[in-house]
């Protein structure tokens, strides 16, 4: 087989054929005949979760994963925050000419991986090639088909009250990449905490008919999202300075570069707006995995009305919050 | 509001916010909070579709259409053949800096006028920023999701003497998208047959069960398309040279530059094998449809066994034919 890739591995032709029969075959397996086709799904109910997300992430592997794991594991996120079971996929490639084919190999078995891994099925795909220099590398599409099984979902209905739970340690994907890129000039041992939460967070849903949202704070960071929530839903929401999980060296970077972890991306993570009885309970069903050990409760809505997030500090004082405003850094996800 | 795509359009801040306010919910409407997140869907069958692709043509406005259109119609006619009622999509895009944003205003326009169209709702999105020359312009990912209702679909078993139809003329797309681009050296009065088949195929499975296998050649056109039906199912297919519809303008500029028009790329076209008997029942449906007014029976299956596709020429003699080999265009579609 050919070491790159040609634009003649995108016109769907004979090379084209091959492509997908060895790479993307040879990983995903030929269960299903119509891998690079319409694909014909059988549903178990009528009420489905769908989602698409464009990967442009630089470098293409990172500490904690690569464009593969986070093409899969950002997609079964937006589906699992919403209280769906994630359960089909299709991947769409746009691929530069000249992009190494060992690279792509690499790239699509660990999308076969973090898919086994988190009980998706990839159903569809489609590859394109364009010439040299009218891409970087390779970009990827993947769109997610989730199914509501017997859970209740997000009540999208709050009370002065509810807790604020984020699942894990902030900033971790946002730094791990920065380092990667070699831009940082220093060296940071942190890893990116790219992962499917499905699992986890149908273990919340199943345990409890008290949760209110859920999102995952990725591009943007935590605040944007919390904005965004507390916008979209007239709500005061306060989250405490001392209490946000940031680990150590995260803290140590935005310090000397001047990032704020509230706006650094996040690829496995998930906030949680939870009725204030239950905050213990989903506490400690997260700290059950491994990807939501750090999980603390970091905050509470405090009011209703108005859109706002604020953050009190350790001395009391309260902060204004707004979205991420100006690019912190492009390419993150 | 700005003229031109910035990286902070694609940071999920301030900027996002407001790209997906003007831009996309403008042109799609904002019937679905959750445009821009997991959307949820009320399926009415537990049988659906789905099908990815993604679109990179070069240039993005073309005679007859645009990467928008395109976007939808090419998702929408990958749906119909496989027998299914097209009903949602999503759309990803990735976008570079500095691209205007009255033509991506334009894009989404056409998006949101062919899939009303067509009958399809949009319901989730992504947009990604990358820095200028990392990608050319846009590239739009469309993925579709669609319903199987009461009719036989294909029923994917051949016999022999089956008749084959295509629905219109060859390497209209093809030969329209080259010559946008200016590289023909030549002016030629060709528009592309880019356009949303569905309600006319659908009419075609509801009318007769004899539907063996619908496909729309696309890349590689007709001959690559048929050869892949021919390997799958281990057919002989044999089409006839005289019988192809092929427009004069079409075949002119093939005849000057030394293109092979089995081979052009097709955006609006459906072939169709269907039972011997059925074959002028289905020419008559397709007719009654403005992009179904040239459909002819171009061959038929001869015999089983070997998956081989034979031209026969005016004069009797025959041409294996084989997929496309090495690339005559990249970035047709």
């Amino acid at each position: 087989m050919e070491k790159y890739i040609s634009l003649a591995h995108g016109d769907g032709g004979e090379l084209s054929h091959r492509l997908i029969k060895d790479v993307f075959i040879e990983a995903f397996g030929d269960g299903n005949a119509a891998l690079f086709d319409a694909a014909m799904i059988t549903m178990t109910t009528h009420r489905i979760a769908v989602t698409t997300d464009s990967f442009v992430i630089k470098p293409i592997f990172f500490p904690g994963g690569s464009i593969g794991k986070l093409a899969v594991a950002g997609t079964v996120n937006d589906l699992a925050v919403s209280g769906a079971n994630p359960a089909f996929l299709t991947c769409g490639f746009v691929i530069e000419e000249g992009f190494p084919i060992s690279d792509l190999k690499r790239i699509v078995t660990d999308m076969a991986d973090e898919a086994k891994k988190s009980g998706v099925t990839i159903v569809a795909g489609d590859t394109k090639v364009v010439e040299r220099s009218s891409a970087d590398g390779v970009f990827i599409n993947t769109t997610g088909i989730g199914i509501y099984e017997n859970t209740s979902g997000c009540s999208l209905e709050f009370e002065e009250g509810d807790a604020i739970i984020v699942s894990g340690t902030i900033g971790d994907h946002g730094i791990a990449v920065l380092a990667a890129r070699g831009g940082l000039g220093i060296t940071v041992p942190i890893t990116s905490d790219c992962a499917s939460l499905n699992k986890m967070l149908a273990e919340v849903f199943r345990s409890t008919d008290g949760v209110r949202i859920m999102r995952d704070p990725t591009r943007g960071g935590l605040a944007t999202t919390l904005v965004e929530i507390a916008e979209d839903f007239h709500l005061t929401m306060k989250i405490n300075e001392i209490d946000l999980p940031i680990r150590e060296e995260v803290h140590g970077v935005c310090d000397i570069l001047g990032f704020d972890p509230l706006y650094l991306a996040n690829e496995g993570k998930a906030i949680i707006v939870v009725a204030d009885r239950e905050k213990e309970k989903v506490i400690d069903i997260l700290r059950e995995f491994p990807e939501g050990i750090d999980a603390v409760v970091i905050g509470s809505i405090i009011g209703k009305g108005k859109g706002q997030l604020l953050l009190e500090t350790p001395l009391g004082s309260k902060r204004l919050l707004t979205r991420l405003s100006g690019t912190m850094f492009p390419r993150i996800c």
